[in-house]
């Protein structure tokens, strides 16, 4: 049996002010600390059991150092690492607790420059005891302190200069599946959406507008629970001064959204509901080509472009 | 031009344990506190701009104060004064700011017993300033920390053994206005459903199940802004360990509800949204008759009939 | 007593093609048909127990015929012609029953040439019998077959040469109240949002950009019950073809809504939730100037102009 | 490799009068008919490509013929098969579109008589060519006639006279995973929460009161996107004359529901939204004991013990 990624795990992100961009992620955004460590913290959802979904760590420039990926079993890290040496990839062994709460794993880049991380297990601390939820399958108590409070993590978006190419890396080399993909007029591959978990959208990677365009995350999405709380978001975040960048829906996965950026970091989050799940055993991808309701691609709000590098 | 009742104010509810009862209706409900002056706390909801909506005061048993509703002009009170005098009721003088934020008012008993007070003007105090919200339309800043946080004071049901002679002499007196009743088989009036305000209920009087039932108030209701909050509202209450009586919507006013209660004092809350505004000038009232979608009177739910007296 | 104007009846709209529109206003926007007489159809929304919050009358250009208000009492139409026949006003008589389901009214021109009417009485037409809800204070079944269906008419945004002289004429003549009003930087007044029935705003009243516009009506807004609403009349538009800008929030009013437009006539609807209730019987109107959140003026939509003139 | 259940598929059931039941799943509850054949009729959800998700089949009485699950593959069918019969169990051959969409399939009783089939692929019809989304991952246009419309299958709950024992059955032999159990003060399992697909509960079993009760299915749950759904469905459901069970929350999968039920089969549907997802790959089954909030476990509704026998 061959080894397999299970689920999109956590984004390790970079910002110039810990404590500003904390404003922002734990204050207003509603995600949850687990653990301080010198210069990085380590944050998750209420509904995620796992230590972090997201780590923040102080740096000289904002930056992206790693996306976490988990394998379903410990074991298929190692079958990943000699895969990719044989390949001819570099690949880099991280000790086990070296991140705080996670088994061993390992890092390499994905053409053309996507650090990723493979890792097979994960601690799952206690919340604070009076943040405890009495419902034995939810995490924090919902009593808290925060407005927004998303549930988990739910995709990625990355840019790349070769968009097509990297999607289908993944594919080959770590059995993503394509949920949807979207062509222009002329059968240039815009985006690939594609699952590791099999049920929904994990990662979305984006083709560059320029050749010469590192490879980049746009945004990280967490999940709310319906169309009400994109309102509430909005509110929230206009009212602590943070940038949104409107309320609206995607055609490709049909998900309702609002985006907002944290000003100190530009690491932008996208709130977002409303999508479907693809229970089928044989999903047949989506094709969509550029004018197929094209006026849906982004619905009621300005696309914002800016994106942070690695 | 007789004098006119604009809208519900307040309540003015008693505690056997202030602390304690705050625990429910500011930290779990969610209401602001404005002032606390002594044994009595005054509370507002997060977008009520007036003084207070609700009043705790500390007594040897669970109570109502009294029930305060604005008049139109500030010179109404005295010609209600003039009045009800004339009619041989006991009226009493409130000074100025005696209640804390309000003007001169007058406190009387509605027959069978519920103690009215009538104000014209009350104080608008700014939130903290770290609460202030940025829309000039908005009282409280929506990022705080209560995950309910209801609107405002919506309407109030009182029990009285002469149901319908209160209601009448409400219409008579204070110019309120039906909305809605309710008859059982026999033609004998269960519910009258009055408005004060001229555009949605303010005011359910409702006949009391013995004839030797003290004059006593089921619930004071807090309007909130969709279904989904009346959920989050269960939610927070069961992890807080408060008591509630389900989630339903009552044929009668269309209102979809969750009713808690707070375990100290006895006193109840509804959570409510999803009625009408009747903007109609000619509005006619709604009658219903035992065997009207009977079932609908109130689903989902377990009827809960204690109730405080005066 | 001095006449009242106790709310917002109807919009008389005019379009090139009668049944095209009635695929909008009906199929898609959920309007109920009361009555069809020659080349005009009223519609009323499917909470709405009046004949008509709107009709449509086939006419060689898009255009509006005219704004129905409804006064406090019949006897206050009369009281108005005097009043402006007075100020040398042309006052235009219309029978009872001449527009169909309403009672005797008068018809003038607001300056600069808003055509208004005032009327007292409206019919009552029983909905359809298989469309008649079971609930005693609901008009249709909610079980029909339209996804949107908004709940009853809210206000109307109308544009004008002089918006300040436009508005201040309503509070002088017809005793409209200022909920909220916006000034730009040199103090020029942009909007005033006034209230007819003194709980809501009722009627937006824009300065136009140029002199020479014409005074025109700029959207019709139905109220809906729930910012999920606003997503499915969106997505109900787009999937029927019809043109939409965007799903947002605006700071005044903090209205939430979704705009959608009539391709054959050009009319505008807004779909709208999340507003206030002005209780207060002395509301203080909000002043905005420019600056203030300026950002959330127009929240995740792209700003459309085109409006349609008288 | 082991063969896989990959997903439930769909209910077959019996009802004594076909079109009367027709009323309730297709006109109230908003399942799109794919096909009909002789005194079957074959229905979906409007967000399910797959040819059914339920069958209603006229016989003599209520009853459920069988429940359909989809294997990974198409040959895991036959393995399945081959492992069943050399336990000794009583397998049927299903014969490529003897269930109209349907490829080859097999079926079996779970111990203790709960009939089973097993199928690997499934017909995926176009909607009529009007009903058809302009979005190409939806399958159906909103804009249709039905105001309730859930999105899809969700999962099942059956009783049985040995509940544990069948539980530990399908795990052993289907590969069901558990999400969450119940015990009661004994120690005695009362519910067991499977998943097929790995991601969320696909199955309740439940321990049945009397030990010589039949197997039977308690309820068909189907997926609605937002706690404002439940009402709008309960509305519907109350405008039809359909019975209906409250609106709540269960304390286990935290799901929130609407119970209701066709008067001529007894077959009951929930509507039901906000459980989570089990995106963990090593998920630990969530324990719940008697007396752990206990209260939460049927939320405002008075339990309905009524269930249909195979």
């Amino acid at each position: 049996m061959s080894p397999e990624v299970a689920r999109l795990g956590h984004v390790a992100l970079e910002t110039p002010d810990l404590d500003a961009s904390l404003e922002f992620f734990r204050d207003a955004a509603g995600l949850e600390i687990t653990e301080r460590t010198g210069d990085t913290v380590y944050l998750r959802a209420v509904d995620e059991w796992d230590h972090h979904s997201m780590s923040l760590t102080e740096a000289e420039e904002p930056g992206i150092d790693h996306v976490g990926w988990q394998t379903a079993e410990p074991e298929h890290v190692g079958e990943y690492a000699e895969q990719f040496e044989t390949q001819g990839l570099d690949v880099t062994w991280v000790d086990d607790d070296a991140e705080p709460g996670q088994g061993e794993a390992i890092r390499f880049d994905v053409p053309e420059g996507h650090r990723f991380e493979l890792y097979g297990e994960m601690e799952k601390p206690d919340p604070p005891a009076e943040r405890d939820s009495k419902l034995k399958n939810r995490v924090y108590d919902p009593s808290g302190d925060n407005p927004i409070a998303p549930n988990r993590i739910d995709h990625l978006q990355i840019w790349d200069p070769d968009g097509l190419g990297c999607a289908e890396w993944l594919q080959e080399n770590l059995g993503f599946q394509v949920q949807e993909f979207w062509d222009d007029a002329d059968g240039e591959r815009w985006g690939t959406f594609l699952s590791a978990c099999e049920v929904k959208i994990d990662l979305a990677v984006v083709q560059s507008t320029t050749e010469t365009d590192d490879p980049a995350v746009h945004h990280v999405a967490y999940d709310v629970t319906s169309a009400n709380d994109l309102f509430a978001a909005h509110d929230v975040m206009n009212e602590l001064g943070f940038p949104t960048d409107g309320i609206g829906q995607h055609a490709i996965s049909r998900g309702e959204f609002c985006y907002t950026r944290d000003p100190v970091s530009g690491h932008r989050i996208e709130f977002n509901t409303g999508s479907y799940l693809t229970l089928d055993p044989h999903w047949e991808p989506v094709a969509w080509q550029e004018g197929d309701l094209k006026d849906r691609q982004w619905i009621g709000a300005i696309e914002s472009t800016e994106r942070v590098r690695y």
